[in-house]
Order: structure tokens, then C-alpha cells, then sequence
């Protein structure tokens, strides 16, 4: 390690004058916070206020919000020195009109809104539309200009944050983190951020533990410990604690500027250490972070009616009630209102004082404004490869097997090769696992902390982020997309639900988005599913469920995408589409086990672009009538099943007319008015016919083709098989079996429902029980015999 | 604070024989964790082992299963000197093999499955059984005895222990946290968990953080960080850290040994001065933790082919592969066997030595056998009060609005008051916010940290669980319903996707106990949704989602019931049945905001035995025919539209036939072959006649109703409204309207699909665009005119 030192130039101990202008603008944002809560009229106090002027509705949060104006304006006092670029995550996302009034005083607001004008009636307008129908969310929002996180569901501040200036050197994400979010499991876990931070390569985050002791009905458990135990905690996932605590103005106004110019430049200090000539990574820095202790409610009436509000959890969200009803609540109101001295804080137009608006830094160095938090503006494009350099070689259908993924490994190694700042994978510990280690011929892992001799793949300069949390995982790549970069996350499709939740929160936040211009297209979030339920047979049943699919078709068409891709082809074309797209969550499932390959590139490409198609090789369909039966497949293992149940068929029963259907875009399933990928009805007519029976293998739970086939015609005539939550560890092909989906029992469902009896059915019907029955037996007595299990775990395709 | 301090019996240093029979009964059981990774004969190694002795399929983890072992003897060596009861918890699950191996050595294994007999023949069973098709799981799983908690799905160690040993003030619950699940964000949010426990009435738990330093593919976090700044993090956690570290033995047994004996004292100490007459709780203990340093596969093959394994990440699952076709690696195996000198540790019948069996404990003491960890043996029916005595009073449909949530409250009051050790709810810091703080009557919220005199209902005594952790009040009430005791986790709708995968994972749970004799049956896991996605209205999008319905939806009926009260006097008879429940995860939706009343309480528990019913009053349906149409329902809000909307038909349509069916279980809906409680299709067709059209508003997500329809007669006609995903900060009624659910829009649909046509149908559609018109303007116009937002937030029944 290099002991050359750049010094910074140092923030300087902030003025009189600044110190005035920050306590000018926090007191104006929050007057805008309270106005935003209680006001529709006499927006700027201009005379007295009567019942009239206060909201028929109060909503809001005030307890958080004037710890996180506090620190707004600290901040840009940094960054009109240092010209720091940096974006604010707001953890405790309920303090939205703290935000909304600093995007406001920063002039943003009315440049993104211009209804919201910088006069007294762009105030009242700000004021009226807050938590209003018609306005805008109570919380920070898609909505609020300079957020990449709504902190709604809380959890995720530091993750975000961490994702965010993952290759982003010149980036400062300042994450606030309530003490009422710390106790979340996904928050704790995520401090560790700075054991996978380069200082060289990457940003930095600042985190800031606004403890102000309560959540919405009692105290938090950092807000209750002893400071020393805080410290120690703290110190132990790696930080340098700095600390202020008080409610003393100006005193907090010096002290918490003087920490915070400390904890800057100590940032700057590690990354001009690390970005100086020579540099490598020795023990990893001991990042600042601050832990600033106020009064929850800080300026707000610190008794109402005789009970304590300030610094308790009663001024959680409207510290005075029934303020329209009773006078001397709203006289406490105004009381509290003029207390910020309105009269200094706005002009005659309504417009902020200049003792105000010294406060903001200029242009996209306003947080409000930052082109970081509006990520497709900073997007530039993935550059990728053609995929089809990547194809299988299929002489044809099922000729040959292998493990899918690794396709999708290779293509990644080109992207971590051609985009070394703007692509990187994810994964709980199970790239290699998952097969697609081919990113390790051309990054590491990331580390900072320690790297041993014996370690593989393992260095300070890895760009594959691997660690034990769904949560990290999936935040750090929300981070990352919504400031403009590309990635994707890999892990068990089981644990996939563990995260599932922050999979239905992006999607919500990627519908938002759309809706507002000003809001550039970011890339979308990839999640590949790759051990999947069917193959964990050897892990067992809790490593078994397919949750995910569901979870993400119940999202919006617009920005939610499913595929199944049958083999390595079809997955390389998927991810080629995924990988180019904005704005969705893109959910793809396929397995990393050796599976057959049915489709050449042409033919993947083409089948991918349709979503789904007719087999003609599989089934035994002539195409100038319609079919007996229509076999249905979507997903790896179940599409084998169905293919080697349609060559038994052909085989044994080749008068009857069955069609193979494989779908690998599982929205070209429902109506074109349900989703944007619906097939239309003839497209629909053309594979599945209008009245010819179904029957359906599904990777997911069977319900999902039944929501997804609703309305096409006589959707009764789906028979869906899937994962029926049945499983233990035992041999694959036992898996298709406890759960209905396997070859045999698709014969005799396609002989049951076929639309007329051929000769020959009850004859194969008793060959399939007997070979299900020989199955069975194989179960039951294998403890005795141990036979060879590998003709089990997956033959291909039975017969010829 | 007393000063009173009783001294324990402390747990004396190990003799040379205790070390001899612990390392014995150690050496024992890796020998039965490899046996049961690769042998299928030649069990114990009574002559040379040949490649036909190896199984045909290699699976398992030896990596953590040596250090689960040595700390699982000494436990045992604590509880033959103490008489402590103790559970078992592997976190890291997929050491399914050791902890077999641990059952079988104590004799618990061959009392559960006779099969398994204490010999050579049945060392031979153990070993083929294990990860073999008609066997039992790789992970700790449901079938292990002493096992409440799988580990599969990691992060849940600690929350499974804390809620076991809450309440049970003789239980000692030792949790082993791998390096690897400590990376988790579920896991690191529950070390917390002392900070919610009394000493004097719940037990402890003793956390092993068992760093061997490496994952499947790579090194840990907390295994790479300096010693140190772990002891920092775990000391800020609250607790004494202690440390031991190696692979010398017999050097590990002395130094482990003392340093168990060591917190087993400190607990003792802890536990007895908080039970000394007067005591009340001052400063939070701190309780002991150790952490446990050994190498990755501690005693295996060092090398293999020149490579290191053990203290690895090669150590992780099979560390020896090929081993039937590689003679090199057979004779590795052979070695590495034998090391263990099997002679010693199983006599000429095969039967364990008596050197090994001094090791264990005896009966119940054995931690295989407790009876904690199979809590239906110890559950206690839950005393509870006539729910009619919490009755509301409907004299008539809708004639009173009642915050329907509060008549549970009350139930639970009940409960607290008369099981005061046997019952808890556990909610994130939302009693209050949900409306059944009637708990707080009779119980404070629990924290062990300083309590403040500004409190309220807060103290070191409360049984009332909040944390801002959906992960941990799960967690908490999974441990403590396993362990034999009841409850209930309240929880915001959305965010109970939060823990979906733990709903996920403890029904698979469930459903896996339910087909062992065995394991007697457990209190359900009661999940309360009552901030539901319709009335977060005012906290917007990030709080409006319906999910975790499908979740369970697709869960086994054995094990999933979902139920949808509209209404305080059903979700008292619902709240009834869910508490005298077992094995089962009960999930039950509805909100806390004041809605009307439909039903007195023997209509209420008519209904609800029914699960679903015909409102008559409702309708306009005179039971003679079929109805034109049926207006269906599940879900409060939309249960008021619908109502809403059969009155304005009724008023204003008169002559069509309206038949309203009000849907309490949602589980009622499928056919009966698919779920245990599906109506029959003489009730089905009741209800919903065979082929009128069904206009049904949900409350969750409309796939969820075809899913469950289909197969019903010419389920096509079921035309399903629900949450579409559409929401932010705004009226409630605005939420219905924007989701098409809405009582002017179901009229319309009602309309559109009656099997007739009914004079003045257009009008009354004109009638009802006009009013949504009138709605749409009001959005759009409320910025400006800001009325008053009452009369659309709920309306009960419009007219009349």
C-alpha cells in the first residue's frame, strides 16, 4: 500500500453567514413540511389562520422529517465547496414532504412541475396536492425528484445505496437510515456494504443512523441501547463512528457541519489514498458514518394538551389533531408555523429568500437534481455481443445435452470484457454453482476484506458480487439499474421468494416511472432463476417452489416480463432481449442441470420471437386438421416430459393427432388487452385451436395458466399440470412424478382427454401405469437394491 | 436490583474418560456423516472397501457437520451434568447428516423409525437411507428428531430459538449460526433477540456463531474479519463474547468444554439472580455467545489430488468425487474412514460402544428427544372465552360502522389474561396502528432495554412482541407454535411479503409433519392481515399489495386456509376456529378502518361454518329461479361494494334478479378433490348456479378466483374484478374506482353479464358513468377545491 496521502482541500468550519442560510433553509423546509400536512389555504401565514386553511384530511409524517432537512442542508453545504456529486436516500421514505419541500427550495420541483410554481400559489398549489387524490404520495416517491428509493417498505436504504455507486467513483450516496428501519432484518444486513466497496473504482456511501429513539408507538431498539453498544456495533461491521446529539441551534448547526466536514473528508482521504498511483488494497478502510441523535419531532410543539409530543413517538406522523375542530390546537399550529419566521423565509411573491436559496448548490449538484438519481440519463447502452456466437451446436432435437446456463455464463463474460464499468453480476455465492462461471475467466469475485493465498477467484478488484443475502443481492442491482447501469441477479428459484417482496416493490416503482416523462428509462432488473424447484432434488423440499412466477405475474404487464426458455438457444436469445430492455423486471427460469437441447439458433430465435410455437417435430400433428389433443409445455424439465410423452404417443398410438405447443414468453398466454406480449386470437387459435383439449405441463404452480388462459375460448379445456408443492430429495425424474408431470401420466392425460378414442388407448394407458408402477417399486425398494439411479435422474427422450 | 446472587452447580472441567467418551461419540458420528454421504454397504467398514460399497449417487455436506457434532457432545456433556433441558437448532441445515447421525447415536432414531435398528444392519439402513429416493431429506428437515428448524432456506436460526425459549423458562435452546447464514439480512436482524427476553420467565438462548470461514464457492464475511471487529459487532449486539479456536485435540475438547461450562454458568447466573424474590430487571444481561473457530470439514482429507480441501470451500458438500471409479480416492475414503477407528466406536453387532453411549444424556434429556422440539407433545389447549361474548350488535345490515379489528383485540385481551404463558401476538410495532391494542389493557410490549418514565405499556414484563422486523415476529411465532404455544403475528398486508418465504418454508414445514405419527400436532401460525392494501389509501402504492393471498393460495390445503371476514362478528367466529387449529397456517384478511356491519353473530357463525352464503337480504333474488346474475364477493371493502352496488339494482333496477354470495374461506371455492374444505358441487351450484354469469369483486388479485374456479361448471363465467395493481396516495373510494371494483362499476358489469336484458339497463348505466364521471372530476378537480374528503372516503350504502 501506497503511504502517499493527497491531502484534501478540507470543508471549511461553515460561517455565520452559511450558518444562518442553512438555518433559513431548513426552517423554510419545515414550514413546507407542516404546510404540506395541514394547509390548503394562507399558505404563506399571510394573516391569521382560521379553520378554512387547514386540510380536511391530514396525512403525513412530521417526526422524521426535520432530522432529514437537517441533514439536506448540511450536505449541500459540503457540496457547494467540494462540488461533490451526490444523491440523498431518504431510509425512513414517510419523511416524503421533507424531500418534496427540498426539491422544492432548490427550484427543481417547479422545473419538473411547473404547476408548482416558486410563488405563494405554487406553495399553496405544493401544499394542496401533497397526499391529496389528484396530488401526490405522501411518501418519497418515483414522484420526488432526485430518489432512487421510496422507502416505503423499509429495509433497503443502504442496499440502494451501496448499488448505486458500485463503478460510480465520482458518486456520494448519502443514505439516511431511521433507527425504526435498523431493526429490519434486510437493513442490518446490509452494513456489511463496505466489505464489497473499492475505494478506487467505486463511490462511497455515507451513512447517516438518525436516531431519534421511536417508530410509530414505542422506542427502537438503537434508540433505547446504551451509545457505547451502538458504537461497538458499528465499529464491528467496519465503520469509523463519528457522532452529534443535541436540539440546540445554532450549537447542532456547528457541531453536525464540523462532523460532517470530518466524515468527507475522510472519504476523500481513502479515495485519494486508493486512487493514487501504485495503490493496492490493504485492509479495508474504515468508511465514516455518522450517528446523529435528535429529538423525534425536533421544532415541533413539545407538548400538546399536557403530553409530551416532541422527542416521543406521538409525533410520528400529525402531531396536533382535530385542528379544523379546535381552536387552540390550531392556534398551536400557527404558533409553531410562525416560530420558523416565515416572513424571512419567502418574499413578497412567495418566492424563497435569498438567505434561503444561498443554501442550495447550483444545478445538477442540487441533491434534488442529481442526473444519478434519474438513471436512464447516465444510461449508455450495454454493449453486447451477437448472441448467436454463443449457439449450441443442435444437429437436432435432443441429440444433445448440456448444462444451459454456462450459455449465458459466456455471454456475461463478454459483457464484464466490452462494458467494464456499467455491467456486473449478482449472486448469493452461486455463480459457479449456477453455471455460469465464465465471468471468473475475466473478473473475480469482490472483496475487501482479506484475500488469501489459497483463494480463487477472490481479489479487491473482483466486479462478480457474491454474498449470502437475496437482499443485498436484489438491492444492490436495484441500485445499480436505477442509476443507469446494467446487471443481473442469479439465484435458487426457491429463495428467490425470499426477496420477493423488493421484486414486487421495484416492479411498482418501474409503473410509476413510466408515467412521468421527466424519468429517463433505466435498464431492467434480470433476475435468472437457475435452480430451479424441479432439480434441487437432491437439496430437498424447502429448496423446492416455484413462488417467484407467481409472484411476478400478479404484476403490471407493463413492466413485468416472464420466460421459460426451453434450452440454450432460446436462452440466449431471451437474455440478448432482457439485456437491451428498459424499464422491467425481467424473471427468466431455466436450469443449470444437463438437459437436452431441442432448437438450433435460427430456430430459437424464431420461437423466442413468437413466444411460443407448435413443435411439429415432437408431435404427430399433419397440420391440415386440427389436433386430438394439444401437449402443452412451459419450462425446461416439464417440456422434456412432454416431448418424451408426444414420442411414446407417436410410437405407440401414431393415429391419434397430438401437436407439441412449447411457450417460452409466458405472457403471449392471456388477452392482448391483459398484457402487451398477449397473443391475439387468431395467433392463439392457431396453437392451441378453440376447442381441442389442452393438456398443460407447467414449470410453476398450475393456477397460473389458469389465471393466464381466462377469457380465450372454453378455457375449461386447459389441463394443467405443475409443481403441486410436492417434493423431498430423491431422483429427478421421481420429482415429475410426485407431482403428475411426467411422461407417463401425460400420455394417459392426453389419451383421457383427447378428443376421440383411437385404438390402441387402453393398451398404452396400462404400458404407462406399469411403467409408473415399476417407478414406484424402484422408490420403495431402493434402499434395498441401490440401483444405478442414472437412468433416472433424466433421460432424455425415452425411444428412438 | 437485588445483589443476591445463588452460585449454580458449576459445570465441572472435563475428566480424561468425558473427553475420551465425547471424542468417541464425536469420532462416532463423523464416521455416520460420511457412511451416510457415500456408502451403500461394507457400513462399518468390516472389511476393505470396494467400489461397490459406494453409493451410486454422491450427496450431502460434510463441510459444517464436524463442528455441528463437537459442539452437539459437548452440549450433551452439559446436560448429563445439569439436567438442563435443551434444543438443538442447525442453522446451517444442510448438516442434515450429523444431526441423523446424532439421533441415532442417542437411540432416538431407532425409538422413531424401528427400522433403523441400533446394529450393523441398521448403520447400513441409516446410510442408504440418507439423500436417497424413499428416504429421508440431505437437511435437517422435518423427519430429524429434535429438529424444529430445517435451515434449508437460511436466516431463521435465531428467530426459531428466541421464539422457542420465550415463555418457557426451564428451556435452554442452543443455536449453531453458520458463517454463512450469518451473511443473511433475516439473521442479522435477529441477534436482537435478547433484547426482548426476561430472564425470569423465558428461557435462553445460546448462540454458537460457527466460523469455519467459507460458503459453497468462497470465503465469508464474518470469517475473513478480523477477530476483533467481530467481537466488536457481536459486543454491540449486547452480548459476553467468548472465543474458542482450533483443530488440536485433544486440545478443542478442554478448551471448548471449559468455555461452554463457562456461558452455561453465566446463564445460570443470569437466570437465577432474575428469579430471586424482588428482582426486578436493570440493565438487559448480557448474555453469553461463543464463537467457534474451526476449519471447513474439520478431520477430512486435508489434500485431495494435491489440492487443499479441508479449511476450505472445497469442503463444502463431497469433498471426495469419483470415488467409485477412482481407486486413489476410494483409499482416501478408506483412510479417512478409519481414522475415526470405527472399532472402537461400534461393538461386533454393530451397536455403538459403551465408550460412545456414556456420552449421552438419558430420555427426554437427549436433545434428539426432546419434547420441546415436538411441541404437540407439550401444547396445552388454548383457554379460550366464548367468542359471542365479543358479539357487535347488528340490528340491521350496515346499520353500524365498527373498526372491525377491535372485536379481535378484545379476544386477545381475553387470551393474554387467561393463558399468561401460553399465548403472544407478535406484530411490527403495529398493535395500536391495527386496532387491537386492547391487548394493552392486560400486557405491556416487551423490551429487556431501559425502560423511560415517559413509557407507555412498555416494560421488562410485557408479552406483547413488537419489532420492526416482519422477519423476526414470523420467525418468533414459528419458534414459539413449534415448541407447543400459541399466537398470532398482525402485520400491514403488503408488507407481509416480507416474510411470504417464510410462509412458504413453515407450510412445507407443516405439510411434512402432517404425514409423521410422530410429530403431534402444533398450534397453527395465525397471520392477521389488517392494513390491507384497499385502505392504505393514505400511505400509498408501496403499501397496496395483496400478495401474500397468493402465496398461500398455492401452498398444500392440508396445511393453507385463507380467510376473507367481511365483518367483526365473522372475524370473531373465524378468529375462533383459527386458535383451536392445528397445523395449519392460517392467513386472515381484513381491515382495521371503520366499515359496516353486515351480520349479527349467529348469521356471523352460520356463514362463516358455511364459508360462503347467499346474502338474501342483498339481493333481489327470490330463490324461486336462477337468478339473471350473480354479484359475488370476498373481501371487506369489496364486500361494501358489492352490497352498495346490489342496492343501487335493487332501488333502481328492480325487476333484474341479483343474487349476492358473500365468500368468508376462500378455500371453499375449488372443487372439493382439490382442496379439503371445496364445496361439494350440489352446494357450489347453489350458490352459483351452473351457467349464470358471476360478477365476483376480490380483494386480491383476480387471477387468484380463476385459478380457483377453474374446473367448476363453465368456469368462463366468473368474471373477476380485483386489485390490478393501480394505486397511490389518495380516497379509498378512489382506490376501488381505480381498480374497476368499485359499486358504480359493478353495476355495470352486473348489467353487462345478466342473462337477460332488463328494461332501463341503459339508463342505469348512463346513470353509473355519470357518477364515475362525477368521481373522475373530483380527482381532478380536488386540488382546487379541496372538499371535504368524508363523504368519499367510505360510503356505506348509498341510498336508502
Amino acid at each position: 500500500m501506497t503511504t502517499q496521502t493527497r491531502t484534501t482541500a478540507a470543508v471549511p468550519a461553515p460561517t455565520p453567514d452559511e450558518i444562518a442560510s442553512m438555518d433559513a433553509w431548513w426552517r423554510a423546509n419545515n414550514f413546507l413540511t407542516i404546510g404540506q400536512i395541514y394547509l390548503q389555504d394562507n399558505a404563506l401565514l399571510r394573516r391569521p389562520l382560521v379553520p378554512d386553511d387547514i386540510k380536511p384530511r391530514l396525512l403525513g409524517h412530521w417526526g422524521t422529517s426535520p432530522g432529514l432537512s437537517f441533514v439536506y442542508t448540511h450536505m449541500s453545504r459540503v457540496i457547494r465547496h467540494t462540488g461533490q456529486e451526490t444523491i440523498y436516500l431518504t431510509g425512513p421514505g414517510h419523511g416524503g414532504p421533507a424531500l418534496v419541500a427540498a426539491g422544492y427550495l432548490e427550484g427543481t420541483y417547479s422545473e419538473i412541475y411547473p404547476k408548482v410554481t416558486a410563488d405563494a400559489e405554487g406553495v399553496r398549489r405544493l401544499f394542496r396536492q401533497f397526499s391529496s387524490p389528484g396530488g401526490i404520495p405522501s411518501h418519497v416517491s418515483v414522484t420526488t425528484p432526485g430518489s432512487i428509493h421510496e422507502g416505503g417498505e423499509l429495509g433497503y436504504v443502504l442496499v440502494h445505496a451501496f448499488g448505486a455507486v458500485m463503478d460510480n467513483p465520482d458518486l456520494l450516496a448519502l443514505a439516511v437510515v431511521g433507527d425504526g428501519e435498523a431493526e429490519t432484518g434486510p437493513l442490518e444486513g446490509s452494513w456489511k456494504g463496505i466489505s464489497f466497496l473499492n475505494p478506487r473504482r467505486d463511490g462511497a456511501v455515507l451513512p447517516i443512523l438518525h436516531l431519534n429513539g421511536y417508530k410509530i408507538a414505542g422506542p427502537t431498539v438503537l434508540g433505547r441501547k446504551d451509545p457505547a453498544e451502538v458504537r461497538s456495533l458499528l465499529g464491528g461491521h467496519g465503520y469509523d463512528v463519528l457522532e452529534v446529539e443535541g436540539d440546540d441551534v445554532p450549537g447542532m448547526h456547528e457541531r453536525f457541519a464540523q462532523t460532517l466536514a470530518t466524515a468527507y473528508d475522510r472519504i476523500r482521504e481513502i479515495q485519494q489514498e486508493a486512487r493514487a498511483d501504485g495503490w493496492t488494497l490493504g485492509e479495508r478502510p474504515r468508511w465514516p458514518l455518522i450517528v446523529l441523535r435528535t429529538p423525534k419531532g425536533w421544532t415541533g410543539p413539545v407538548e400538546v394538551d399536557g403530553i409530551p409530543v416532541t422527542g416521543s413517538w406521538r409525533s410520528h406522523q400529525v402531531p396536533l389533531s382535530g385542528v379544523k375542530e379546535n381552536p387552540e390546537h390550531l392556534a398551536v399550529l400557527e404558533t409553531w408555523l410562525r416560530s420558523y419566521r416565515p416572513e424571512e423565509l419567502f418574499d413578497e411573491s412567495g418566492r424563497p429568500t435569498e438567505l434561503v436559496l444561498q443554501a442550495n448548490p447550483a444545478g445538477d449538484l442540487r441533491m434534488s437534481a442529481s442526473p444519478h438519481a434519474n438513471g436512464g440519463r447516465l444510461t449508455t447502452e450495454l454493449d453486447l455481443p451477437d448472441f448467436r456466437d454463443y449457439a449450441r451446436d443442435v444437429p437436432s432435437p435432443a441429440s444433445v445435452r448440456e448444462e444451459s446456463t454456462r450459455a449465458i455464463g459466456e455471454l456475461m463474460r463478454e459483457l464484464y470484457v466490452r462494458n467494464p464499468t456499467t455491467f456486473r453480476l449478482f449472486s448469493p455465492d452461486e455463480t459457479n454453482s449456477n453455471r455460469v462461471g465464465a465471468v471468473f475467466d475475466v473478473s473475480d469475485r469482490m472483496t475487501a476484506e482479506r484475500v488469501l493465498e489459497q483463494d480463487e477467484k477472490l481479489s479487491h478488484e473482483g466486479r462478480v458480487m457474491e454474498v449470502l443475502s437475496e437482499h443485498s443481492c436484489h438491492g444492490w442491482l436495484e441500485g445499480y439499474t436505477l442509476t443507469g447501469r446494467h446487471g443481473l441477479f442469479a439465484t435458487y428459484e426457491a429463495f428467490a421468494m425470499v426477496s420477493a417482496s423488493m421484486t414486487v416493490q421495484h416492479s411498482k416503482w418501474l409503473q410509476e416511472a413510466n408515467k412521468l416523462e421527466w424519468r429517463a428509462k433505466v435498464p431492467s432488473l434480470n433476475i435468472l432463476l437457475t435452480s430451479t424447484a424441479w432439480r434441487n432434488d437432491h437439496n430437498g423440499f424447502s429448496h423446492q417452489g416455484p413462488g417467484l412466477i407467481q409472484t411476478v405475474l400478479n404484476a403490471r404487464g407493463e413492466v413485468a416480463r416472464i420466460y421459460l426458455p426451453p434450452d440454450a438457444n432460446c436462452l440466449l436469445s431471451v437474455a440478448d432481449h432482457c439485456f437491451r430492455s428498459k424499464n422491467y423486471v425481467n424473471l427468466v427460469v431455466i436450469d443449470k442441470q444437463p438437459q437436452p437441447q431441442w432448437l438450433t439458433m435460427d430456430e430459437a430465435i424464431a420461437h423466442c420471437a413468437a413466444g411460443a410455437g407448435i413443435w411439429d417435430w415432437a408431435g404427430t400433428d399433419d397440420g391440415d386438421r386440427d389436433p386430438d389433443v394439444v401437449l402443452a409445455c412451459a419450462g425446461d424439465v416439464v417440456t422434456m416430459e412432454v416431448v418424451a410423452a408426444a414420442q411414446i404417443l407417436r410410437k405407440r398410438l401414431p393415429q391419434l393427432r397430438v401437436r407439441v405447443v412449447n411457450v417460452v414468453d409466458l405472457m403471449t398466454l392471456p388477452r392482448a388487452r391483459s398484457h402487451p406480449h398477449g397473443m391475439d386470437d387468431v395467433r392463439f387459435g392457431e396453437l392451441f385451436t378453440d376447442h381441442v383439449d389442452v393438456v398443460f405441463a407447467f414449470h410453476g404452480y398450475h393456477g397460473a395458466i389458469h389465471q393466464l388462459v381466462h377469457g380465450r375460448p372454453d378455457a375449461d379445456r386447459f389441463h394443467v399440470r405443475g409443481f403441486s408443492e410436492e417434493g423431498t430429495t430423491t431422483t429427478p425424474f421421481d420429482m415429475v412424478v410426485r407431482n403428475g408431470v411426467d411422461r407417463y401420466s401425460l400420455v394417459m392425460d392426453a389419451i383421457n382427454n383427447a378428443g376421440r378414442q383411437v385404438r390402441g388407448s387402453s393398451e398404452l394407458k396400462t404400458w404407462c401405469e406399469a411403467k409408473l408402477a415399476r417407478h414406484h417399486a424402484y422408490i420403495v425398494e431402493h434402499l434395498e437394491d441401490m440401483p444405478e439411479v442414472r437412468d433416472w435422474v433424466m433421460t432424455t427422450v425415452v425411444e428412438d
